[in-house]
């Protein structure tokens, strides 16, 4: 049996359920809403020591530990919680919940809809970055934390840092963005656009109603297949893969899979079928689409006014879906409204996934961070 | 009507059926082919002045001019290919013919199997880039042709006009590599398999035997889209569409098309289901898989060692498919076999279809580049 030392051990995954409706960006009223949700570490008696973490697309709340000890895979981001980490569970009380239209065990299309009795499908309402983090904030409300000492999340969970430090400027004490952008580009729509047209091109998605018939498995996993490009960078690819040949010494002229890179591709493909309702990934990546703190607030500066928050942001050298380029142009913003900010560009090859997988240089960064924050 | 001055003019088509089978690189004999080609300006009577023009993956024969005066669109080259022109036709003989595995006119996987009497489909053999340049050479021999002053082509027609330095020494006096590489990227070959995947995934594709049935449109869509985004740059996204609505002044939270990119892309996916055949894209994305000069030849070096042309290489600044180092580095290794190599970097934001759409320093580079072949 393996060793849990350093890790956050053995963890299961909480649930709560709202008491009441939350009005959501689009203006309806939407309920009931369930929370899955996992915590690492002790809240402290003064209950200020919580750190909460903002998964991404595909991510949920099992961010740390092992659900068992046979478990073989520890949860999603395990290299930056626990121990002695970036998140170290022996100071902080790590709280990381699934989010709105997840399916994950938080409320999603594939949820029963107490209307109908079936599964919501596209019944589900259009949920926004705004709609997660005011479910989060339902979820800290109920464990009785008045404070968070870091919200934390990398690509759309960076998104939702930023969402956190703008709604609730006297909740959030520091705001680690990593892998982001302040809104979607035309290239990020279109990469979704393109997943989204896979699911719904498929002839089993039947207008998202599936559920208890076949799953749209090939629109599912082509959605996965192009966005899975985009995670990595084409050195990481080129050092991965190359041109390397699967199982064979050279060419067969034929359609089979002839590179490890389109095996690989295609068992990220199928392997995400097993984990992820089709449905969930429209209405996320919809909600990516809309993300644009811009617009929204009518400028970036009069999106953080009111924060009053540190920040740390981090971007990776390799990161072509969220370019350095744009958590360093919003740095700078927030520098001249006179904002504490560090923004940091780490050199690392492997693209937009850094941030999963990147554990040499991002986790002292956010460890020096957060010792400073009350500092 | 329209001003045909200043292009080739009105052009025609034409159909020429090789006389014997070819042997492909994967060993097998092939035939019978049909090549389509279209031809601009006059052979001199030393006819020594002809250039062939290599198309891309979703070109054809059609390269300038008009095929009516009512025509609104010339070929999909026309800004670099007529009188005074790069390719200027009142000097230079300038031919272009779809390759095989088209399906534009000459033989492909729709074209009949004579020894079925219905369309190849998936019995179309595999073909290559070397495959490509062996029929073009029928066509030249047929045309009485046994010296090209130039061939050229970007993207899948610079690898073409690579192999013809290569394969055809005697022939070749200079080529014109445009927005290519001298093998595919694992992240190149990452998108052609998701595209195919999209394809086959289509369940009217029903293993390429859908001639006369349902067209696998949603699938070759779908691949149009995934391609069409590599094709542009983040920049030229950006600039074009950013984040602007389609039709709308604010978000309307529905799964309709939002924003201007994504009424973009689905008009390009539906619009080449008019104009491509699902197969043809299967093999050609597969021939261009399989392209790579390292490997084939031993070494790039062992590759163009008997070239003995003068080669111009151009990229563009915000190419990502092809990125320019890709060319620098070829280049470098052509000039350390003390070739004559001319290696220009056009700064351009259009991304990888620079080549058909940068006409501003492309061309003189080109005139510049053709009027020193024989000095």
């Amino acid at each position: 049996m393996k060793s849990l030392a350093g890790s956050a051990g053995v963890v299961e995954t909480k649930y709560f359920s709202l008491k009441e409706k939350i009005r959501l960006e689009n203006g309806l009223d939407f309920g009931p809403v369930t929370v899955a949700y996992e915590t690492y570490g002790e809240l402290n008696k003064n209950r200020d020591n919580a750190v909460l973490i903002l998964h991404a697309l595909s991510g949920d709340a099992h961010a740390a530990g092992y659900h068992t000890p046979e478990d073989k895979k520890p949860g999603w981001w395990d290299g930056a919680i626990g121990p002695g980490k970036a998140f170290d569970t022996e100071k902080y009380f790590v709280i990381c919940s699934n989010f709105l239209g997840g399916c994950k065990g938080s409320t999603g299309p594939a949820s029963i809809n107490p209307e109908t009795g079936k599964p919501y499908g596209m019944a589900f309402p259009i949920i926004t970055v705004e709609d997660m983090v005011k479910v989060q904030k339902k979820l800290i409300d109920h464990l009785g934390i008045k404070k968070l000492l870091n919200v934390a999340g990398g690509s759309l969970g960076g998104m939702q840092a930023m969402e956190w430090a703008i709604l609730y400027p006297e909740v959030v004490e520091s705001s680690t963005v990593i892998a982001a952008a302040t809104r979607l580009s035309a290239q990020n729509i279109a990469f979704n656009e393109v997943g989204r047209n896979a699911i719904i091109s498929d002839p089993n998605w039947n207008n998202g109603d599936y559920y208890g018939g076949d799953f749209p498995a090939r629109g599912l996993a082509l959605a996965r297949m192009i966005a899975h490009i985009t995670y990595l960078s084409e050195e990481s690819m080129h050092n991965k893969f190359g041109r390397k040949l699967q199982d064979k010494t050279q060419i067969d002229f034929n359609f089979d899979v002839n590179f490890q890179v389109e095996s690989y591709l295609r068992y990220q493909g199928q392997s995400f079928v097993d984990r992820f309702d089709a449905n969930s990934y429209l209405f996320i990546t919809k909600a990516m689409d809309y993300f644009d703190l811009h617009q929204k607030y009518g400028s970036l500066a009069h999106a953080f006014k009111n924060s009053n928050c540190k920040f740390l942001f981090l971007s990776f050298s390799t990161d072509w879906l969220f370019p350095p380029n744009e958590l360093k142009e919003a740095a700078g913003t927030l520098m001249s409204l006179g904002k504490e900010v560090t923004y940091c560009n780490i050199d690392a090859p492997f693209g937009h996934d850094s941030f999963l997988l990147e554990f040499e240089h991002q986790p002292k960064i956010i460890k020096n961070f957060l010792k400073g924050v009350r500092e």
